[in-house]
């Protein structure tokens, strides 16, 4: 019998995608350029030339075996141990091969890092506004998903509503920075009191409480901005992570688990993901791409390209009279609709072919979303639409 | 709090993999060309030059959007028409791109199906001797395993058995055919008698019973077997497959799940695998991967040499005086062990540098895998040692 329950799943589509269906309908009537789609987070830099010339040389180096065959279960420990080392190098914490757990990008890294921590009847705590995939990622381990309100002065984090929320069943903190849909980066200040928080509720509670950190962002930052590693501020952190962003490779499903070398039983977890991944389908990445990603380990694409196009929008948003945090990363930005119902707002933008995510499935309402991972020449064109809406519905 | 689930779990490890180290550890000592290494099912043969042909193209032709940006959840459509349309040509099933879902290999594929049909509470039977991993597969869904007890006979079905087992509260059947350890193909007749028997009691419990069909060495078929497509006889059948034996390609996780067109509700099945990715983490392949094996769809390696090795060893193997039966395909051959306990002669085969593993995690007593995706020279050069074991031990 088919299941009732990914049947009914199936009912509720996802409204970014309807969005993004629409803009490419729309393209057709009017040619997509025509079109100004911030729908989706989908990046518009090309790889580097160095990812596309290590596929190629390692089809040339390497025998059939070595370039096609099994990697073990948690990944090519080659790969692994590059991986580790970057880590150290970079944050300075001491990872080695043993703590790195390769999978099929964020997603994967997610859904591994969530099933070490947190069982069926658990609670995991994140916080809006946050990725819409956090309730099907943290529901589907049979955990509960429990959502911590909106700090919408700066979209840090709402420490009063956190610590009502921080029960003996929160096994993990699943939080994301720099943020998908803000744009914005915790703070060293919010890091060091969320985990002086969790710290303090570990001992009162008697058992561990996971960080796991969402970071697909990590090398998306903006000059100035704040932005620090999460897992130097809190051992017990499992660090998700994924090249599809910085490497702009996100159709090859790349990324790892990373965990703290000072979190408890450190040495078990990689050997648990090797568990789970027994029960949710083999997510080991491609060799091949783990190989050229390795070789990429310390690069990124021209990422400079988000910045510009965020300080355009930040600077017109603004003496348009938006409300709006400005980004420290990423490629979004959050700025206040200007009216209630921000899905009645992204409808009235779709007339001038502006197309906008209303802030209701990232979990705060009145809100909207802008991906601007597209050209730089197209953001510049969309202002004078963005000025005409503006000014045409809501003067 | 870690998982306690998964942390039981580290302590069970495989014996293969023990296997598979220990050879290796003897390597060193003796040489590793000097091990009759029998324990892996690690394809032997180099993948098609078209396969990296393909690679290397893909990344000079396409834009890096196109090469390595994000496929649909089910997969890059064209792929999935490509599949489809080799199934269709192939097996005269009316297969549209619209019952194609691209996975990370056969485990991933087998993980979606079973959540498709079998929920928590539910019974999903599968056949001894089988891949000790239908266990995880299975159980981690939340849905128990049943065995269905050997026919050792020949490696068929045992139906008496198959028809005490089939309780109304069985929502699945997982099969494997040429199977992982025997070899032997279920016939025509077998499929026959096991769809009659499925489709009358669909109707005596009034719900859909489906078959699982995990498929890896539908392409390794020998001469004269016959191994038909599991899926021309019974409409409920879920074809998982998996790419890394046909293409030798186990690394690059590549295979899907095709719904058989006539299957209840057909229609709604990759929609439900598209809502299952999302809890169990995107099982989506690598985009230059799918592209790659899509320009090699009805291609293999050169698969012959996997005949050549069974024949050598079935007709050493019978000439010694084993009991066993002659495989259709793959790359194993599962004899009869010349004691009961089949642990302590495959310990005492260690004796003579053959690495063969006994049959208890199989699901059988008092047989041994033997798994021939090795070099014919090395075959050959272990009939020596297999003799000496034998008279040695045995006489």
């Amino acid at each position: 019998m088919l299941s009732q329950h990914y049947k009914e799943m199936c009912k509720t589509p996802s409204v970014i995608r309807a969005l993004s269906v629409y803009a490419t309908e729309r393209g057709k009537e009017i040619g997509y350029e025509n079109v100004f789609d911030y729908s989706l987070g989908n990046p518009s830099v090309p790889a580097p030339d160095a990812f596309n010339e290590a596929i190629v040389s390692l089809t040339k180096e390497l025998d059939s075996a070595a370039l096609h065959g099994y990697s073990p279960n948690p990944g090519n420990p080659e790969v692994r141990r590059i991986v580790a080392e970057s880590l150290k190098r970079r944050f300075g914490l001491d990872y080695g091969p043993e703590h790195i757990f390769m999978t099929s990008a964020a997603a994967s890294a997610i859904a591994h890092a969530l099933r070490c921590v947190a069982a069926p009847g658990d609670e995991v705590l994140t916080f809006a506004p946050h990725f819409p995939e956090y309730y099907p990622y943290i529901n589907e381990t049979g955990a509960r998903i429990k959502v911590v309100p909106a700090d919408t002065d700066g979209f840090q984090i709402n420490f009063e509503a956190f610590e009502e929320l921080l029960t003996p069943s929160v096994q993990a903190v699943l939080i994301n920075t720099p943020n998908n849909p803000t744009g914005v980066a915790y703070s060293s200040a919010t890091l060091k009191k969320l985990s002086d928080i969790l710290y303090s509720k570990q001992e009162e509670f008697g058992h561990e409480i996971f960080i796991i950190s969402d970071e697909p962002y990590r090398e998306i930052v903006f000059e100035g901005a704040d932005a620090p590693y999460v897992s130097t501020f809190y051992d017990n952190t499992l660090s998700c992570y994924s090249f599809s962003k910085s490497l702009s490779v996100p159709g090859e499903r790349i990324g790892y688990v990373a965990v703290n070398p000072k979190a408890k039983d450190a040495e078990m977890i990689v050997p648990m993901c090797v568990q789970i991944s027994r029960g949710i389908g083999h997510n080991c990445p491609s060799s091949i791409i783990q190989m050229a990603m390795a070789r990429c380990i310390d690069m990124t694409s021209d990422l400079k390209v988000y910045e510009k196009n965020m300080n355009i929008l930040y600077n017109e948003l603004t003496s348009l009279g938006y409300t709006v945090v400005k980004p420290g990363g990423t490629f979004y930005i959050f700025p206040k609709a200007l009216e209630d119902d921000a899905n009645a707002f992204c409808e009235k933008a779709k007339k001038y072919d502006l197309i906008l995510v209303p802030s209701d499935s990232f979990g705060v309402k009145g809100y909207f979303r802008m991906a601007y991972c597209i050209e730089t020449e197209k953001v510049e064109r969309s202002l004078e639409a963005l000025r005409r809406f503006t000014e045409s519905e809501y003067r």
